[in-house]
């Protein structure tokens, strides 16, 4: 399913590379940083329609959906046309989502420009928006044409969105691969904002591996979910009271009490203060002891649950996921508790 | 990828059907009328959320698509739930988007209520809404779960709705079955609001078998746009005109011009006559010549052309079609003109 995933170390070589595709009617969809910072450097697509969005969670909507739809009928996009999505993740999830509806679905190319857009959100297949503050309601599973992913376009990324996309990398070494756990603290400790082509394949390929034997998540694919439960929850609760939080340090933290849920599930886990070690790089999540009740029931509202049962991912040791693992509301306050403790 | 349809000659039969789905969360999607006349007939439903819609082309829309979201996700719909659509090709296209989009899509059944939803709209996996007035520019290809076909539903059917279902009905002996043609030409001059279930299921089984061997239509599968590249241009001129004109009426002259096509084309084609015998049970389509260039440019607006090029189905002979024949405007103009003339 993702074998159309290229790397490119250089952005003359990718700019290189989209020549081949030029025999196509092409469109780009970018935000006005990637705009900016991205797609001024690939001249190869300089006579290209573009539709420039803003920067933000909140592009990730039906009108936007219908401004891209504009934009490829205005244009005379047909059937054999190819939308190319350069950008982080809102712009991976949106332009691909609508493309895959466009006429009945058109072809479409990612280029990442965050990591987590690399590591994470434009491989897998998934696209989505946001309803009615729902997370990723609206969506498919539609594969894009080609990744292309050049880790070069990252020497201008913000600060906060490393941490964003760390955090995935993090996790991908926690389910399934502990040598790359300790490569990662290394980076992360000398250079927090730099990341070798090596280090990003390999953490791409566990997410692209999880994904081939399960593209659509009925079963081992939700070995990435590991983190996100409660991860979502605290999203979703300072989202509430008007303070939203990172979504990498929303996970870090998820991460942090899943592992403590681990150990209190399975007797084996016994790497706690190895997660503890490296998470805690990540500023932590503040929450008051009173708050955890409200926490854990938001978990409920997790669109991976069924019939009210709340299933995580956890870890039998670092490197080694189990799936499905049910756990009780009780459980998910103790460790809410803990983590706001620092226990 | 259609061995999910099912016929039942009773309603009662297909009620009791349904018991079998009753573990899961069930929701319904009807509009108005397959509410009153066909969700009441199936009382195994009873006690099932039900969201009813307006009739009319007007709901295939994103307004409509935000509705069932909204309906779904207040009832606690969640990944294994599933949606029934009961009704013609207005619910069964607009239930089945709405529904692959949920949560990244859950499963749906479709209970066609008119004849051309059973033997064409809710059979093949195409689902989509309108956009901007331009019909199922947004959709994407799903199959249904199961698609649970009952004619007992038809006895309520308006005599117009007869004329929609017949013309995709005699479409498909045309391109696949000449003694069909005949068999369906005794039916509608001696009883036309009256089906049988074995001329049902054989009207169906020529679009499945199309389906399933060319799912996304890239071959075989346009054979099933025979007459509608005209017919679809006919519709929009008289939309815009402020006087719309009924699918099947439009479709059915389209057939007729499509054949005079495929004489002028096809030397082999010697069939025209008898086509223009069965599709002049229909009213005609009346236009002025001096209209005809302008109907026949709208042809080129149709999705299923590629760089201008406008690429129509063709007979040899009833019961044998070829696809990708491409035809000049000033051909379609003549058949146009043919047609106004009653040549």
């Amino acid at each position: 399913m993702n074998s159309n995933l290229a790397y490119f170390s250089k952005q003359d070589e990718l700019n290189d590379h989209l020549i081949s595709f030029s025999e196509r009617k092409i469109f780009v969809i970018a935000d006005e940083n990637t705009f900016l910072k991205c797609f001024v450097k690939l001249p190869s697509l300089k006579n290209v329609p573009i539709l420039v969005l803003a920067p933000g969670e909140e592009i990730k909507s039906l009108i936007s959906c219908e401004l891209i739809w504009d934009f490829l009928q205005e244009n005379n996009a047909d059937r054999k046309s190819l939308l190319i999505n350069i950008g982080g993740g809102v712009i991976t999830d949106l332009g691909g989502f609508a493309a895959s509806l466009y006429q009945r679905g058109i072809d479409f190319i990612h280029i990442p420009t965050s990591l987590l857009a690399m590591v994470d959100a434009a491989i897998g297949s998934k696209t989505g928006i946001d309803f009615k503050h729902l997370k990723n309601y609206i969506g498919n599973f539609t594969p894009a044409k080609n990744i292309l992913i050049c880790p070069d376009f990252l020497t201008t990324l913000p600060r906060e969105e490393w941490t964003n996309g760390w955090s995935e990398a993090i996790k991908h070494a926690l389910i399934a691969d502990r040598e790359l756990l300790n490569k990662i603290y290394e980076q992360i400790i000398l250079a927090p904002q730099s990341i070798s082509l090596e280090l990003l394949q390999r953490s791409c390929k566990i997410k692209i591996d999880l994904v081939e034997i399960d593209p659509y998540e009925e079963g081992k694919r939700k070995a990435l979910n590991f983190g996100h439960t409660i991860g979502h929850a605290l999203e979703s609760f300072f989202l509430k009271i008007g303070k939203p939080i990172p979504h990498g340090l929303a996970i870090a933290a998820g991460m942090i009490m899943e592992s403590d849920i681990s150990q209190l599930k399975n007797n084996g886990f016994t790497d706690f203060q190895k997660v503890q070690d490296v998470l805690n790089f990540f500023p932590r999540i503040e929450y008051k002891i009173e708050d955890c009740g409200e926490i854990a029931q938001l978990t409920l509202k997790d669109k991976k649950n069924q019939n009210g049962v709340i299933n995580f991912t956890t870890l039998n040791a670092i490197g080694q996921f189990k799936i499905d693992t049910s756990v009780e509301i009780p459980l998910i306050e103790q460790v809410l508790v803990n983590y706001c403790k620092n226990e």
